[in-house]
């Protein structure tokens, strides 16, 4: 299972000491090839953590050996010194492997604005190295230190079969909040024991995260540090097109992205807002947003209300030249209720019952188009509010 | 005060029965000249009220004797029969007071996609226009009417002092949730007794509505019923000037607009966020509405949390073409104390008491340019959340 579920790699998961809580907090995954292909996806975002200003140049030449992640400090506005610690977590990394600092990754999630613990940092990476394990233990055990308000770890693994043999893809993820746009706020790691160049693995992880992690929208908030690492060894000595490589790891992100919704900080509905008969894609994906963000919408269903009135005042909000489309054809369901049609009140929302389950499907069928895409989103609890009040202190 | 303090304006405030409550849910102001001019700006959702549709027609030759709003529904949503409900009600208040259908507005404030019990907001048209009270009695009566989830009536009124004499401008607002940006979700009439012309009185309320209801976003959820209108009698005598009418215009809308965020729904803080040395204006407005949308941001406020980390990581998010700077020249201080400078922690944020005033005030320095503006917003807090998940319930 996880990152280990793929031929070539070992992982680790222990404690340096970087969390009040003394639970595990430094994951190392390594790649021992023969191949150390390596592709990865950033945030957007113009505030960036150190480690993603690290990463980005270390991933360049689509190489990478190891990629180390922490939990308990994000390393983001904690300028030249945090940078520094960035490099030298690397560096130490390296040294232990025997390996160079350029083709360590690093990652880190945790509080913005704080540095982190350097020293507990680099003494873990020795310890972690001692606990490699190509097994289900090690990528368990990776998994679970990438942890911050998550409750359970995430980790999903597909597997392609190909005239050379089976080929695996296993991936785990951490993030429960700040889950939005370009990357749910989140680290991911992902492994294949295919035999793939960089540019094919590029593409396959870019195509995966459009349409998985860039399509969970759970509070609005994008995140500095997302991350995520996609890495082939060859170990399994087989090949695969490009199309196969791509529709596995779509198929593993999708599955983390999930996962993730499933386990949002304080929420208690996932919600799939599809939007039907687009102009475009992108079309739909804008008034999915603009659905997803409403805190009014996301309170109602909160209260297991099915407030369509909400629903199509933040689809009104979206641009004609965004998305076309005439307000007075627009139909709204909700959990296959179709609660308005044509812009106006059509089945009871009593017929709807949003109580007996935590899943919700809002569809929204523009009439403009042929495009139709899905956005997650999350609804909006005390809870929410409770832990992202709390969180700091 | 409110929309009788000018000359020339007579109003009451009823109890026509749309509300289950039993308080007053219809309102009716009324010019007597001996001018008629009139200018009305409207929410820029595509999805809008029926009232919205009449009213924007209504007021396009820059005249109108009378606005009639009601509380208790908003008539968005119910198709050709709700607009038959706006237009029934305008021929009512024409035939009550022996006018033109066309010379009467229309607003209603309410929840979506019902029906209004249009019969007994007929019956009681003829008691509101018994009650038109020229004296501060009608005009509280009025502002008492339009309330929804407000917890107290919103008035203002300034004056100008002309060589003719003194020019009376007053104003009555609603809207406690769904404030957000191109009109924070509200009704307003405000009423002055200048003498001006309809194309002064619409430059000057857009010019008011642009700098005050547009920056007011409580929690980002545009409306489909905003409508603010200003009508002209000319009945104290005196013309002013554009400017010196765009000022007191301004003014009230300030006014009124600060009493909306000190009401809105289930906050315990009001925010406003300066943006300094942006480029321009636009660039300012696009950081400061960023970090107004965030969840993250506002529970931290409403845990007395200062947590720059999350504004700056909002600041981030906003595309470079849109608002230019360099993300290692950020600074933030929340009640003055400048918690992040050059993109990294300075001062600590134990030094800002965010418990002991519902006033919070978050600056962030560009460090690009001249332009500076300021955005009001809300906390998100358990109390919000409760009332927007039981809303309609």
């Amino acid at each position: 299972m996880s990152v280990t579920a793929a031929k070539g790699f070992r992982a680790a998961g222990v404690t340096a000491g970087l969390k009040a809580s003394g639970t595990p907090d430094l994951a190392l995954v390594v790649n021992d090839g023969p191949q150390h292909t390596a592709a990865a996806v950033f945030t957007s975002n113009r505030v960036v953590g150190a480690p993603v200003m690290w990463s980005r140049q270390a991933v360049k030449d689509g190489v990478a050996r190891a990629v180390v992640l922490n939990s308990g400090a994000a390393n983001v506005c904690t300028g030249p010194g945090g940078f520094q610690d960035s490099h030298a977590t690397a560096e130490k990394v390296a040294e232990v492997l025997g390996i160079g600092a350029i083709d360590v990754l690093v990652a880190s999630t945790g509080l913005i604005g704080v540095r982190l613990a350097a020293e507990k940092l680099l003494a873990g990476i020795p310890v972690a190295a001692d606990e490699l394990d190509p097994g289900d233990a090690g990528g368990l055990a990776a998994a679970t230190a990438i942890m911050t308000t998550d409750s359970v770890p995430k980790t999903a693994v597909r597997t392609i079969e190909t005239p050379s043999g089976t080929v695996t893809v296993g991936g785990m993820a951490k993030g429960a909040g700040m889950l939005a746009p370009a990357l749910a706020t989140m680290l991911c790691v992902i492994t294949t024991d295919a035999a793939v160049d960089a540019a094919t693995a590029d593409a396959a992880l870019r195509s995966a995260t459009r349409t998985t992690f860039d399509r969970v929208d759970s509070d609005g908030c994008m995140s500095t540090s997302d991350t995520v690492v996609l890495m082939a060894s060859g170990a399994s000595g087989a090949g695969v097109g490009a199309d196969e490589l791509t529709a596995a790891v779509t198929a593993v992100c999708a599955d983390l992205a999930r996962q993730l919704v499933a386990d949002a900080e304080g929420s208690s509905h996932d919600i799939a807002i599809t939007v039907t008969h687009a102009t475009t894609e992108e079309a739909g994906l804008a008034v999915a947003r603009a659905v997803s963000r409403s805190n009014l919408v996301k309170a109602a269903i909160f209260g297991n209300d099915p407030n369509w009135g909400r629903i199509l005042s933040q689809v009104g909000t979206v641009p004609e030249d965004v998305a076309p489309f005439d307000p007075l054809e627009l139909d709204v369901s909700v959990n296959g209720v179709m609660v308005c049609k044509a812009g106006g009140a059509h089945e009871s929302p009593d017929k709807v019952d949003l109580a007996a389950s935590r899943d919700v499907a809002i569809t929204i069928d523009l009439h403009a188009g042929d495009a139709e895409i899905t956005l997650w989103t999350n609804d909006l609890t005390h809870a929410y509010v409770h832990e992202n009040s709390a969180y700091s202190s």
